[in-house]
């Protein structure tokens, strides 16, 4: 028998005491052994809960008890859950997290500290939800260089941008109903700006490309500038707008940002709506691989939780993740990346504008006293240049 | 170094040598150890090859030969695939193959032998080509019960589908245009009639309920039957119609088939178009989870097949997929599920037939004397003998 203790007994802590306790018989067998959770550490009591009477409120009684090999952490954020961590590592256990915040700020530590000690810290739950992206990424993607990863990776933002689309409503109504819906929170910023799917694509990217990348470095913009009237053209032109999360290896070095897109239907993508999670991955030789699935939800996410702890169960002498090479990854400066834009710009139809921007499309919506196009391909520098001479109302990458 | 020889240098095979190669470095870092083709198995020569002189007639040479401790099997077919692949494993080495026809025929007393004899017998590129599909299912779904796979398992079928709904091409046409393009073949019945999808989805189908499926057992359908008008129904519906290799666990027990279907437009296989792959899980915990990508083509075929090489090299000791138990998966009678039906009835609108088929929802196309319904759900065997009451042109099961 394997003994585990959770870190945080929320929604996604009690979710995984609910996965290891409904699929006990099945997780058993795939872990050559039962996994019982005997233990949670949380501020709360869980009066009438069924593990009622495990619950204790000191580290420590977790960290010293050398019964218990396995340690969930589904706390969130950095404090104190990087201290917890790192103390269960050192004690010679394993770790399974769903924390994006504490991988993205700690991960290469954490992981380098796992190899010394011989244990797993693994984290296939802080991206995607219930989507299996991490081991894949590490176990399966292993015969071709990734020169691109991209992924819908905020339920949040992309239910809203469905939203949007399908039912035409403004950013302000859509952001209401996600909030009364429970998909945002009171205050959305982590969403709606994108920092959430920046910690996300950081994770991913690191990964990728085997050596750690700095959420900091991220170019970061979220969808609180997209409006209906994007919507609009985005829908006459059979496009959808999505928020995503991306890296790509270029000629110049490697790019990543978070930022709205624009694409088209044939974009693997595109059909990913509401509170749906998919990542592409791309490489020369293996070509187009997508991975979807639910990036959110109590029993997705635990699920997820649950495989690392069966693989940690199975795999007892040390973590399938790294350790990453001393330092960061150097990202290209997002700022030099070719990219076409769409752009709205005021007024009437004006070739000097079109000619300008390499405008090869044009499109107008009828009862607009304005005109939107797609650019030639140049960089936001030069975008940058453009826009204070032109009166642009708008403008949104275009990804291929 | 660890020596690898491939058994088959055709498409597949050439395209293991070319990204072991190719991505030598990256793959001598992920494996631990760096991989060498060191010799190919094949009756043709090959002037001009990079493996020119490295080719053999006599799969002795290979079994014999202490130094090769990982074998590539990308011959195809069962004979002599079978009798090469057992004497390897029981000669020590390590197999991987793309080889569906094998697999679903002799999965289990292959992976018995490499059990017994501590080496990996692995499959991943034989099931959706490029897409991580079979060690997804074996290392990352293991928290949760699998209720559904489903698959577009055959590119071939797929992309003539693809082409019917959006050229509204008949049948005849587009396979003749499959087989100019060279995704079909001369003869394309083992793709046309479902019988690649069938290997694909029992082997898929083992590996996701941990007893073998016997492929012979799973009632398979193509898509002869699917025409023009059938398309065009679809269209107006909004939906579309695919072929499915699909498992599913009911309250009576599995049911397996391959078989048309038609899908609504919020399906995750919906938007899988072209000679592209994607596979389903359902899981009552997970939600719904999908793998996509490019299910044929030499190079990310083979990369599947080098991702189980880098697998076998990393985990020397044995397979990390079953044995299996004793006996075959007892499927349920295909003939006894409930399904939804799409029919086409010939003649004007019927309102005695509607009401035999308990039909909900009416579609008319213009200019045809004849009319399309969705049924209430019912088994085949009841619609059989509907079928015989009334002129019912053609008949399609909806899949949720």
């Amino acid at each position: 028998m394997i003994k585990l203790a959770v870190l945080g007994y929320g929604n996604i802590g009690s979710g995984v005491v609910s996965v290891l306790l409904e699929n006990r018989e099945l997780i058993a067998k795939k872990a050559g052994d039962e996994i019982v959770p005997v233990c949670v550490l949380d501020l709360r009591d869980y009066p009438g809960d069924i593990m009622e009477d495990k619950v204790v409120k000191d580290i420590n009684l977790i960290v010293n008890d050398p019964e218990i090999s396995i340690v969930v952490e589904t706390m969130g954020g950095t404090k104190p859950a990087y201290d917890y961590v790192k103390a269960c590592l050192l004690a010679g256990k394993h770790v399974a997290t769903s924390n994006k915040a504490l991988v993205a700020a700690h991960g290469p530590e954490l992981l380098a500290i796992a190899k010394e000690k011989q244990v797993n810290f693994l984290f296939e739950a802080s991206v995607g939800g219930g989507i299996p992206i991490i081991r894949p990424l590490t176990t399966c993607i292993t015969a071709d260089a990734v020169n691109e990863i991209t992924g819908i990776l905020n339920g949040t933002t992309n239910f809203m941008l469905t939203s949007m689309a399908e039912e035409g409503c403004a950013y302000d109504a859509i952001l209401k109903k996600a909030q009364e819906l429970g998909y945002a929170e009171r205050d959305p910023s982590a969403d709606v700006e994108g920092h959430d799917a920046c910690r996300k694509i950081a994770i991913l990217s690191s990964l990728a490309f085997g050596t750690w990348v700095d959420y900091n470095d991220i170019a970061t913009e979220g969808i609180t500038k997209i409006s209906d009237v994007d919507m609009a053209y985005a829908r006459k032109m059979g496009m959808a707008i999505k928020l995503f999360g991306t890296s790509r290896r270029q000629a110049d070095g490697i790019y990543a940002m978070v930022s709205p897109v624009m694409i088209r239907k044939n974009h693997p993508l595109f059909a990913v709506n509401g509170v749906m999670n998919a990542v592409l991955v791309r490489g020369s030789m293996m070509g187009d691989l997508m991975f979807y699935g639910a990036g959110a939800g109590k029993l997705p996410t635990a699920t997820a939780v649950v495989s690392d702890v069966v693989a940690a169960a199975k795999n007892p002498q040390g973590s399938e993740i790294g350790p990453f090479p001393e330092g960061k990854l150097v990202l290209a400066d997002q700022k030099n990346e070719k990219r076409v834009w769409f752009l709205r710009i005021d007024g009437e139809l004006n070739q000097e504008a079109l000619n300008a921007f390499g405008a090869a499309e044009v499109v107008l919506l009828d009862g607009k006293k304005e005109f939107a196009c797609l650019s030639a391909p140049m960089s936001e520098t030069e975008l940058d240049g453009l826009l204070a001479k032109y009166p642009v109302l708008s403008h949104i990458r275009i990804a291929e």
